[in-house]
């Protein structure tokens, strides 16, 4: 059976890092929100602060839209850039559907959390693309994450990764 | 702490109901959609058939936005008037995150799903219209559904009990 | 394929009820654990007070098992008689768990929460019988609860329902 | 407030690894169940094959426990050697809720589920005790994996962490 899509249905891309990030890192998720808003895509993230703030200022600043998958409660722990938040009281299991909602991830730098998100995506078969993000070794297995040198590349090979 | 918001932050109602449903319930879930996307308001579902798609697509027909969180692994599975598909990957559970995410939610017709989100939406304090709905008592209890008779009711009564 | 069992696969029900209850309540759901316990059910509950305890509570008496599936983050959460925490930390979305994870299902008395744990038993197929709980109805739809009239009734229509 | 403890509180450890693994991580897989199972401890895994299973094979060939956390629907997934399948339903979600529930975790080799349960440990605090397993950095940073030679190492690193 094949649907006749009459939604606007839109191109979702996750961004993870930390909650908490120094500047040069919000500097550089507030680029890569831009780029993705510029493109059309809707970023998708934690709903939280750092590097999930900042991923959702830029996609603001750029017109864009913007969906934040909260592990609490409430709807008011989204970050003020958030137009959507999706309030699972899941806590940190939320990691999962942040990943899944997406086409592609964009990791930035990122705590132990982030790397759960990385982990979740490579075995759910979702592109990851990462920004100074962990590096991941088995014996002689390497972790596929796709590594970017800037923002623009990052949603660049995004853009590629979705088409392929 | 108070956060200026700088989104466009939406006011999210959900619609629940069965899956599968009859063409009287799948023309009352349609225009209930109708009239929250009239209204402004984003509508929010389970996100597959039945009540879910006829809300969605009313809210289409209006010009509003469609927001489905999925129980499965999937976008795809989402019914064709869905503009953001959630795909949460954990089955029945997204029903509690079908009902946190709305200010308030509307109850079709309705299966055991649907009692599950009805309760669920009742345990969290958040206003739930009925439409043709369960009947819950036990003993002298009953519960607080607040019943419409049509569409437009149960979407004023939305409004009311979002503002009190 | 069958696979041989090697493990002692323990014969899981699930007791449901609110955290909070009256003596007689109390009363109630502890002779309910104490038969199960005496039958050789293992019981599983939310792991919280009320009904829950006092599932756990009758069944140590009679030297039985207990799991306390909590929707918390620390096992300390657990009651004084819950052998067996599992901590799932994904909030009331446990109560589907608490659900599947058991041959049949026990609900005494409840609130909302003990509701959606109705509602989702009955939606997976799994039996529910009831102690003075909720009564369901839609339209002329009856919901299928089994209602006993004390706890070894309903522990008779737990071990019949499940040989059935 | 103190509360009496009546039950039989279990120490629980969890040991993840892949569902499919070679005959050496088989054999290393169950001997760490069966020197927690001697230690008393009960082993916690995903329930599933592989690690999961040799571990609890391991834990019954010493007379221990067993607890299999179930991603899917249905007991029945559970290996033969699983004395208490808890049965989420939540798919992979599930993962965060296998390590939440333990002391402590034994992560052996591993794919990119057990990375997402090494990460999530890492995350809520939990030691994890590697063997074979994944090396993780990023920049300068070195996560917090307690690598063990062999597994008798592995359960007395276990044991020293959790009394620490």
């Amino acid at each position: 059976m094949t649907k006749r899509r009459i939604s606007n249905l839109q191109l979702l891309i996750s961004v993870v890092g930390a909650r908490k990030c120094d500047a040069k890192t919000y500097a550089l998720a507030e680029e890569v929100g831009f780029e993705l808003a510029r493109r059309g895509a809707t970023v998708v993230c934690g709903g939280l602060g750092g590097v999930m703030q900042a991923a959702c200022q830029g996609a603001k600043s750029a017109g864009g839209r913007t969906i934040g998958i909260l592990p609490g409660r409430n709807y008011r722990d989204a970050n003020p850039y958030v137009d959507i938040p999706i309030v699972t009281g899941i806590g940190e299991a939320r990691n999962s559907i942040v990943v899944r909602t997406a086409r592609a991830v964009i990791a930035i730098g990122g705590e132990y959390g982030t790397l759960s998100e990385i982990a979740f995506a490579l075995k759910f078969g979702i592109p990851v693309i990462g920004l100074a993000t962990w590096d991941l070794a088995r014996g002689k297995k390497r972790a596929r994450i796709i590594e970017a040198r800037d923002a623009k590349e990052a949603v660049e090979l995004v853009m590629s990764a979705i088409v392929a």
